[in-house]
């Protein structure tokens, strides 16, 4: 992939149509080679934030339209509110219970999304207990998956860019109520995993799944 | 294993020496009772957090004697920190690097942690990196590894009772120095996991090792 230092319009009509650049930090794209870059639709990445490489499904999906959530009996009532907030803005997402106050074991309830992740069919999940750290260490022994429990904004975003989960855990009964819940979601779903320093490490972690002992 | 509402001084010398009985709860334990059974090698436990069903070796070892350390390249300070702080009160611990600022990849250094953990060379692992998240996700990949992101002293204390953590990860840059790093780890090291309505759930994960698709 060629590396840019600056791109001019001349240097945006000499790429080819649908191509894949990179431009080194610090680089530039003139206002008007913006314009064609994206008449040509030639996608400008930040040099060495892409390795063809690296396999296309490592990184987990960037633009979320399918969650799959569950919760235990202690998160209920913000399984609802995140669910209805998200249905409000046209994601689509799957409820896989539990509905009763009966107790459920988070183990069952975490692996349920997990792998309805894993699947491919959600691109996304969304796991509620009491803390958010027993789904979180559940959700992880599936393959495929990388679970963190959220418990802020901060946490929720870095989770995102720099280890790619695609899953994550939130506490019932120790995040502040469901409205911050909600900003930790919305925090999580709308952060996407980019760069190839970062990416590459997902390697690692699947080569662990192949040799857990 | 025997339920008691009291035991008084005449119950504790009808139990066998060394036996373990269950007071139930809201139950009283005599004050020259607590003697004999002290001198008579008599547990008791919680009436419901004993299941002789469960695995001997399902909850995390309680008194921990000997921690296995690894970090990343930011984490070096926090880990100098607490590896003096464990030495210091006479716990045993190994340090498995990294020493330099070179780059290491987290899940590289959660996997020697984990695996050193889960081979029974240390009771408990500690690791460290940026923000704890993905040495928790690598952690986890681990069969018999139970790992928490400890943010605070309330995670790190129900990621032991609740869920039977063996390995708790450290966010060098998240957390607020190494004096706040240091409580986390001296409250999940001096918590213990002793309730069988916990202790049962981590068969469950267990059983996801074994199903990881």
């Amino acid at each position: 992939m060629k590396t840019f230092e600056i791109i001019t319009e001349s240097d945006a009509r000499t790429i080819d149509r649908g191509a894949t650049v990179a431009l080194a930090s610090g680089g530039h794209v003139t206002p008007l080679a913006r314009d064609t870059l994206a008449e040509r639709r030639i996608t400008v990445v930040p040099a060495d934030s892409f390795d063809a490489s690296l396999p296309a499904d490592l990184a987990p999906t960037a633009d979320i339209r399918r969650v799959a959530i569950g919760n235990d009996h202690t998160g209920i009532a913000m399984k609802t509110a995140i669910l209805q907030h998200l249905r409000g803005k046209g994601i689509a997402v799957q409820d896989l219970g539990t509905a009763t106050t009966e107790p459920v074991d988070y183990p069952d309830i975490a692996a349920l999304v997990a792998r309805t992740v894993a699947r491919g069919e959600a691109d996304a999940g969304i796991v509620i207990d009491g803390s958010g750290i027993g789904s979180a260490i559940a959700a992880n022994k599936i393959h495929g998956i990388r679970a963190a429990m959220c418990t802020d904004e901060t946490i929720a975003r870095y989770s995102r860019e720099h280890n790619g989960a695609n899953v994550m855990t939130l506490g019932s009964t120790l995040l502040p109520g469901n409205d911050a819940a909600i900003r930790i979601v919305d925090t999580w779903l709308g952060t996407a995993m980019r760069e190839a320093r970062y990416i590459r490490r997902l390697l690692k972690v699947r080569r662990l799944e192949q040799n857990p002992e």
